[in-house]
């Protein structure tokens, strides 16, 4: 018996020579994606042997990895037996997406240099001969023991501060945000951060250590805007018709936070109002929504935000329930359509410290892309809509537990890798991308992306469809020509936006040295099919490189490195927005050649 | 026909040789206080001739005024004739009490130098070419025009940002605060700022030009919190007992400031909306019970404030109805009983650039003292308690039409003199001294302060009453033993706090070269008679001054000028606070002697 500890989802166990590491990954409940259901023929289940012995590379490693990979200690887990003990690091791709989701919320590469220090004091007790007020009491204390200079204490940290001083025994914790205190407790207080990632679908919620800078907690959550429209547009054009509408978009994102964060808080034994500050990024429209910000404008040409810059507002002012004092920062935006979410991808990514021609892109209901050509970057936002999610497909839902979430034709049948293997009930978008990939690879779809004859292809009610899962009993789970076109209008939107930035530079796509792919569900997809389906150019797998929720990582970066704060800033000053409808026939030219003919690869 | 001109009230009219200057004051409604009724007795109606000729002094002008009040052209206006056109001074004790409010409001003797700047830009319509973000726009157009970094844009400002813009035509009005963007309107917006200054028993407020400095508008209130008690021990008390109790301390008087800001603008053609910036004065517990601070520790010894230093706090915040962004500025405190309305006091007496030996008091429900010993500032207070202000005093009442104000005992009787010539009502504090000083002087009250038999003593229901003034078919206004005793407590507390300031520098009170008396009602009072009873020391009356409500003068100062709110801060780090109970046996020693034995004069 050794012992194997996979990594980064920090999960340990015992295994012997005869249990393959995929068997002994699922005992220990580390959810290693295997659509073949481990007989070593979808190469999957890629890990990578950090140190320790293992069995040889068998005959399907050989076929299913690179030479590259197997250089590298890249194994198929299902084809892999411990020999020692072993240390396994388990990409993020080679996880389900609950388990990925959990593991982006593990680190954040960025050193802390948090905007809220936390400090300890002990303040002396007035007496009639010193009768000092609290307030330069508090500072007195802050300057002998850190020599900070007075500054100013929130108006609500004021409104508590005789008691807590007098509660605590004089011995407190501080909360410094520049030169104003924006929290105050007792010496055993303990203050954590809140990085928010409020997408157009979904939300990400993190609980960040503001001193070590370690995500504590993270939770997902639906967008609950949703029920104004699923796509921003519909969100503008709601917000604009009335105030209340506007008020009731702004109140249903608050509340949502205000209970995901309580629950967070919960979860680690923590109250909201031990956060002592919050960063927020989302797009543009989300941005201006949540903080109550004119959106009218953003609708119509030449659609500008009313706010690009960095934003800080105290949290009161927008109804979330964290400390009385605390602040929430929003990252600045860069265009109407290209927003702070972006710019904390950009961060995440550290797309500006590449050199040559790299390639960063967020890929959801909309989708942002930015380009490095040498140092010169540039944006567009291209309107991908919500296939992706789950939206406007027929079985479509979002990736959770039995949604499909990888397919492969093989011998004529279509094998399937469900979330948490549960019974298939539905297709997640990468589950999507992989089945549309497969049947335009063995020809049941011709390029214009009409479905051929095929034993799975069936037709009903005078449409054609495409047989994922049969239940019997039940409705089976299919895919139809319409859902095809729906993913073609996706996928093109983005390849669009792709194109117009490397024309821009004057270059082609072949010229792109690196694809950087973040999002969740970008860090789902199967980049061959995303490529087998025109989605993504043509180029050399190993140039692409999928990173996670970036955005969510960049905000939670923001959250604790001022240096981070900054350098959004200049990020947001120095990216140019190439706007789509302002290139000369731009939307007839492309809209009609790349998405009407030559659709699917 | 002569025309005069009477200053600083700002009237002017015609007059023939035959009138007198008293005469022709009241056919302009110029409301010059007169006991006598214009006989040339009082000397009550001194004016001071700026320019012109006049009839030579009369013999009762020779009595009245002293030389060297003659050789300044100082006469009586009721025995003074013009010769030529006048231009008259009216000195502000000349004036009746509604009058001298009005008068006050005139002038703040301070070069502005705005803490919110307004400024006047053009931004430009943002294309399709050039799609900045309104934010950028208007930074851009304010660097463009008065090379000002781009700083931030208050949240509220942010929400009404692309509508203002669009609707001005990009021509707009800026209220620039330090770095910050607190309220913009269209090119014709006018922006004003409001001073308060929150008395125990009354509060003053004022609209004042930000960019003159000038007083657009004034008018004066009851404090509402009266209702839980009159003194600020009961509502810190009260505060203590309940958060219920503190938040309708505050919700009173922040209502009774948004109806009185509401009326004074409505006054002046503007509205709430369009102050920018409001400074608000108070004492210590008015400014936490105002700011919604704990204040329990004010009430037990030591006595300590929560927050000493000035406060910067969003209007919104305390739910004052300014413009959205705008904030209420609150000078420092210096102690628990020495508050910002003192460092407004200071400012506006500009008591720190006196040499000598000078005191400036503020003389109300509390009255705070300052001395200025070269250079050297300390202060105390003195719970004068409310018989200044009417309160405990049978026939009390404020300064209102009606009110006896002053008063002569001449030949056995008692002369009297009520605001606005109106049938007397009562009795208000200037008159209370008055009227207790010719007691005094006339031996009708011995040094203790107890009632000898007089043809005006009379006994009811086993009590000695002086009677003011008989009102046949009803009750006579009368002056009872009781209201001499509440007068004497509160002569002898200030009394107390000056002799404990001039001792604690090792002086005596004869060494004082100048007392300065602040506050609306030290403003009315006669100054022989305060000596007289014993409130003031017995100094020569050329070392008094009397300055009307300088806490008003100073937060309106401190509203339009950036170095008077740096030199309050000076000040309340500067001035020491000695506080009267440290003062070992001060309580008993004091108390006894001077409240009990030697109490009037």
């Amino acid at each position: 018996m050794f012992n194997i500890d996979f990594q980064p989802i920090g999960r340990r166990g015992r295994c012997n020579a005869e249990e393959s590491l995929l068997e002994c990954a699922r005992r220990l409940s580390v959810d290693i994606v295997s659509i073949c259901g481990g007989v070593g023929t979808c190469s999957r289940c890629k890990v990578q042997i950090v140190s320790g012995e293992v069995s040889e590379p068998s005959a399907e490693e050989r076929v299913g990895l690179s030479p590259r990979e197997i250089e590298q200690n890249f194994r198929l887990a299902c084809r892999t037996f411990p020999k020692s003990d072993l240390k396994v690091f388990v990409p993020p791709e080679s996880l389900t997406a609950p388990q990925r989701t959990q593991v982006e919320g593990l680190e954040v590469a960025v050193k802390p240099e948090p905007p809220v220090q936390v400090l300890e004091v002990s303040a002396m007790p007035p007496s009639i001969d010193t009768p000092e007020a609290d307030d330069s009491n508090l500072w007195t204390a802050l300057a002998r023991r850190y020599g900070i200079a007075s500054g100013s204490i929130d108006f609500k940290v004021q409104q508590s501060l005789s008691p807590v001083l007098r509660d605590a025994g004089w011995n407190v914790r501080v909360a410094l945000r520049d030169r104003e205190i924006v929290a105050l407790g007792p010496s055993w207080a303990r203050w954590i951060g809140l990085a928010v990632d409020i997408g157009t679908t979904k939300i990400a919620v993190y609980l960040v250590d503001m001193e070590t800078g370690k995500t504590l907690a993270a939770q997902g959550l639906m967008n609950p805007q949703i029920s104004y429209g699923e796509d921003v547009v519909s969100r503008i054009s709601a917000a604009g018709k009335s105030t209340a509408n506007a008020v009731k978009l702004q109140t249903l994102l608050v509340e949502a936070l205000n209970q995901a964060s309580a629950q967070l808080c919960a979860s680690i034994g923590a109250v909201p109002t031990d956060i002592v500050e919050a960063v927020v990024v989302g797009n543009t429209a989300i941005h201006h929504l949540f903080l109550g910000l004119p959106v009218r404008q953003l609708g119509v040409s030449p659609y500008v935000p009313a706010v690009r810059s960095a934003v800080d507002v105290k949290a009161r002012d927008l109804g979330l329930r964290i400390a009385p004092g605390g602040y929430i920062h929003l990252l600045p935006n860069i265009a109407g359509y290209v927003g702070a979410d972006h710019v904390a991808m950009l961060l995440a990514t550290k797309l500006a410290e590449y050199r040559g021609t790299v390639l960063a892109m967020d890929i959801g209901t909309n989708t942002e892309i930015c380009l490095n050509h040498n140092g010169t970057m540039n944006s567009v936002s291209c309107a991908s809509g919500p296939a992706f999610e789950g939206a406007h497909i027929k079985y479509g839902m979002r990736a959770a537990p039995g949604s499909i979430e990888h397919a492969r034709i093989s011998g004529g049948k279509l094998a399937i890798q469900t979330i948490g293997n549960e019974p298939p009930v539905g297709i997640c978008g990468s589950g999507l991308l992989d089945i549309v990939a497969q049947m335009r690879l063995h020809g049941i779809l011709d390029p214009s992306g009409r479905m051929n004859p095929h034993p799975l292809v069936r037709e009903r009610q005078g449409t054609k469809e495409f047989v994922v899962f049969e239940r019997p009993g039940r409705d089976d789970i299919t895919i139809s020509q319409k859902d095809v076109r729906e993913l073609q209008l996706a996928k093109a939107a983005i390849r669009l936006g792709i194109r117009a930035l490397v024309e821009a530079n004057g270059l082609t796509e072949e010229s792109i040295d690196q694809v950087i792919i973040a999002g969740a569900f970008g860090t789902f997809i199967d980049i061959e099919s995303a490529i087998a389906i025109g989605m993504l150019p043509s180029l050399p797998l190993p140039r692409f490189q999928q990173v996670g929720n970036a955005a969510g990582a960049g905000a939670r970066m923001a959250l604790v490195s001022r240096s981070q704060r900054r350098l959004a800033c200049d990020l947001a000053a120095r990216v140019g927005y190439i706007e789509l409808a302002a290139i000369p026939d731009f939307g007839r030219k492309y809209a009609e050649a790349s998405i009407m003919a030559s659709s699917l690869g």
